[in-house]
């Protein structure tokens, strides 16, 4: 799931890309080190709000391409993340109701990708997903994309439930897509609107959709009851298409 | 893409394999091949209709697992195919108008996993797919469905243009996706209807355009002006279970 030209491995490697400024999207550490070199790497993560994962040597093996980590590897983002701010002046540039996508904990590439092609091509002003426990902008992403990645922005944030917060004070409704809730096609999906889409499995999280102010179901017609993520926010963003077009 | 477990490499292992009544998705023979096995591998191909591919030794030795392959190798479905009276039966037993998914030439086995398990979840009674040049029932197209390739028949067809006009002339009609179209809110697709999704990039072939009785476009909003196969026939088929619903 991974791409090999966004992973950085060893001390100094990844100090020096803290240090000029790339984007990190994850940071893996071996459980136990402390010394030096780690204490400052450690820093710049606390600077940059990022979350450090620390795991087993075994783990980092596995995920090491060169084979000398020295204990540390980190994933760096092929495209760089936006502000939320670039949503709100992409809307009013249009002169367009803010339609975001807001993904809950996708974690796979190629979904993420294709979510990003759906929500370029359903006329989103951009996409929202979390810092941590989420796939981050790699080389995969971009390429399943197909080229949405240069239009439509895509903006990290450390609380999905705050920002769901932050959105309704500027007006902004949020739907998350459930099995439990109300048909979509009986609700007003119309003006400012954030679709919230969960990871393929779980789901979106009790807290998240505790936030949101409408639940969207996808009828259910046929033996099984879920979709591929990127399929369902496919569905759901083209109804909210179809009645804005009304 | 492909699964090692149903692969199957050698000239006995594919004439047992025919003989067997397995179903063979794809077989590939290395050119200028003609000696006697050869010769009954042809044979048994002629007699179940499936196109032989022909391809140089490097391919084939590409393809190999076991690296013995002495020219010949075949793939086998992990699934099994229904007959197209199998769909109307199904429609007919749950008293609906024939709801069907056509797909010309799919040949990434996520993409057609994801599709047989929109379509299930959509309530379509099948999916119909050619029988050459394109991905056919392996391990990984069942896996992705989800559990879908269970309860939703897959039927496979030499001519999706004659199947067209088969289903046409049982009162089933055809509408494919193609940006060229009509927007797809404007369609009336109720009644007996199947829906008809290209390939990614080179999407719907002329000949099963011409066919088909509407085309229909899912609205662009954005910059690029496409969606990923999955994700295009999700949309498209949930317009049809919203127009149904009414």
């Amino acid at each position: 799931m991974r791409d090999n030209e966004s992973v950085i491995e060893g001390r100094n490697a990844v100090i020096e890309a803290f240090r000029s400024g790339r984007c990190i999207d994850r940071l893996f550490i071996k459980d136990g080190l402390n010394d030096g070199q780690i204490q400052t790497i450690k820093r710049e993560a606390k600077k940059k709000d990022l979350r450090i994962e620390f795991v087993a040597r075994e783990r980092l093996d596995q995920m090491s391409v060169t084979g000398a980590h020295q204990g540390v590897i980190a994933y760096i983002a092929a495209y760089e993340y936006s502000e939320l701010e670039d949503i709100f002046s992409i809307a009013e540039k249009k002169g367009e109701d803010p339609f975001i996508f807001i993904l809950d904990n996708i974690e796979d590439p190629h979904n993420l990708g294709a979510i990003i092609r759906t929500a370029n091509m359903a006329g989103a002003h951009g996409v929202i997903i979390p810092k941590n426990r989420a796939v981050g902008l790699t080389a995969t992403v971009a390429k399943v994309s197909a080229g949405a990645l240069n239009y439509t922005p895509v903006v990290r944030v450390t609380n999905i439930s705050r920002t769901i917060e932050e959105l309704k004070e500027r007006g902004v409704w949020a739907v998350c897509a459930d099995m439990d809730g109300t048909v979509m096609y009986d609700l007003d999906l119309k003006g400012s609107i954030a679709v919230v889409i969960g990871a393929e499995g779980s789901g979106v999280s009790r807290l998240v959709r505790e936030k949101c102010d409408m639940i969207a179901s996808i009828p259910v017609k046929g033996d099984i009851d879920s979709l591929n993520a990127s399929v369902a926010a496919g569905i759901l963003a083209y109804e909210v298409v179809r009645q804005r077009r009304v």
